[in-house]
């Protein structure tokens, strides 16, 4: 949806930028599929994950099959496009996801985790694909170099909010609505944008207490009660909020710079229900 | 070097080919990293497998970026190259070569398969890449659709015999001189160009018998010689060795068709070389 609306929003039919997402949507749940099997997930929106429900070499193997067949969607773009720039434009961007996952796995075995790298991380495993796919509607569109920096702006700003969001929803948001347990990634002991900031805020035994928390594998609700506490007094919380609202107002403020239409008050539309999310 | 071979053998410098050649190798390493996973190899070459070495997720992910750096390679061919049918050649042979892969897991839950899907497995897990470094290679050199087609031939009937080849010197071949156990195909239970060939024309309780050693998973040496005599009696190792040398012919064959050049004779005798290997 997001390679339709830039492709209108640059003057063509939204339908040009058809193949440029579906190749992202293809490559987009190809990094589902393979992500699935590195973080031992048994289930994903609801469902068993491809390699629970069937076996680990079908579901390394259908990712495979899934990257060539988004390759081959690219191919199939309108022929005024410069493929070599479309093609590069997608594999640096999946480059970039691949990167990310690299790091959020490193991140794992790491206390010393700064928040400019976590920011790093999730550019790559979060943004970056959310850029490309604004991107190459914009190429498809046939839109000029400036143009498609606007649009690698507006999606890393709209990809860095909306990850950030959902490690703060972690911790805000109503368990009923989130569908996802209060405090689950502290349950986890994940490294979210709050606990990174949190860890880089405090010290000595507050310290020393909320890593070896972290790196217990056994966090009761009461620690989970406690790090959220931590949150708060460092004013981590509402730091994060304002993170997420500065994104979001970037993201927004590249928008404005483009000419009305249709697809740019649809995708400010997106950016607000999006930013207004409480789960 | 297939690749370079091809595009010298098409009238071009060599070199023109590096990126087409460098593309196909990384992909090939990239098939080989995660089919590791899947037939859960622990070494290759003399070396850990990388799953083995480091572990699942790194290797899957290695494999991945490895998958994105052959798509840029690609995208560095000569400019006069038509970079569409470029990718798509690349990205189909790869296609291929993950259909090849799981028909090879389909098989070794199946007793019923036949040469004819053998012969298709092949093509795709052995054969397509090598068409694919040919064809790449002829592209890179400027060459039409008819030499293209040629090219594509020739890597087929030269992967088809190469690898018709192996299943037969698992066999036939000098174990001190092959590096592997004499009949370790059999000892696997794997269902090798001879083995389906075999199981094809035997019948009633031969049949029977077949199936059940190969299916028991723990086959003795004194099997693998019955087994062995069997493949005699229904004369399919000498039926296989003829198919062996009619691939490589057809090779030659498509061969003779280019003009002479050093880079002909050096892809003749890599063929012949390929041809007479007793490892």
């Amino acid at each position: 949806m997001l390679s339709l609306l830039a492709c209108g929003m640059c003057g063509a039919k939204p339908e040009q930028g058809l193949h440029a997402g579906l190749a992202v949507e293809l490559i987009h749940n190809f990094t589902l599929i393979h992500d699935d099997i590195m973080d031992q997930a048994e289930s994903r929106r609801g469902n068993a994950t491809v390699h629970t429900k069937w076996d680990l070499s079908t579901a390394i193997l259908s990712g495979d099959g899934m990257f060539v067949q988004a390759c081959l969607q690219l191919q199939k773009m309108p022929d005024h496009v410069n493929l070599k720039r479309a093609n590069e434009i997608f594999l640096h961007g999946i480059n970039h996801v691949c990167e990310g996952q690299a790091l959020d796995m490193e991140f794992e075995d790491r206390d010393d985790v700064h928040a400019g790298e976590y920011i790093e991380m999730i550019d790559g495993k979060t943004a970056a694909l959310i850029s490309v796919s604004l991107m190459l509607g914009g190429l498809a569109a046939g839109a000029g170099d400036e143009t498609i920096e606007k649009l690698d702006h507006l999606g890393r700003s709209l990809g860095l909010a909306f990850q950030i969001q959902d490690d703060l929803l972690d911790v805000v948001a109503d368990p009923e609505k989130f569908g996802k347990r209060q405090g689950g990634d502290i349950f986890e002991g994940k490294k979210t944008f709050l606990m990174v900031k949190t860890l880089e805020a405090c010290t000595g035994s507050e310290r020393e207490w909320l890593l070896r928390c972290m790196n217990s594998g056994n966090v009761s609700p009461g620690n989970v009660e406690e790090v959220v506490a931590l949150y708060k007094k460092y004013g981590i919380t509402e730091f994060t909020r304002s993170e997420v609202d500065r994104y979001y107002s970037d993201a927004g403020r590249v928008l404005l710079t483009f000419d009305d239409s249709v697809y740019k008050r649809d995708l400010n539309k997106l950016i607000t229900f999006l930013k207004n999310r409480e789960y």
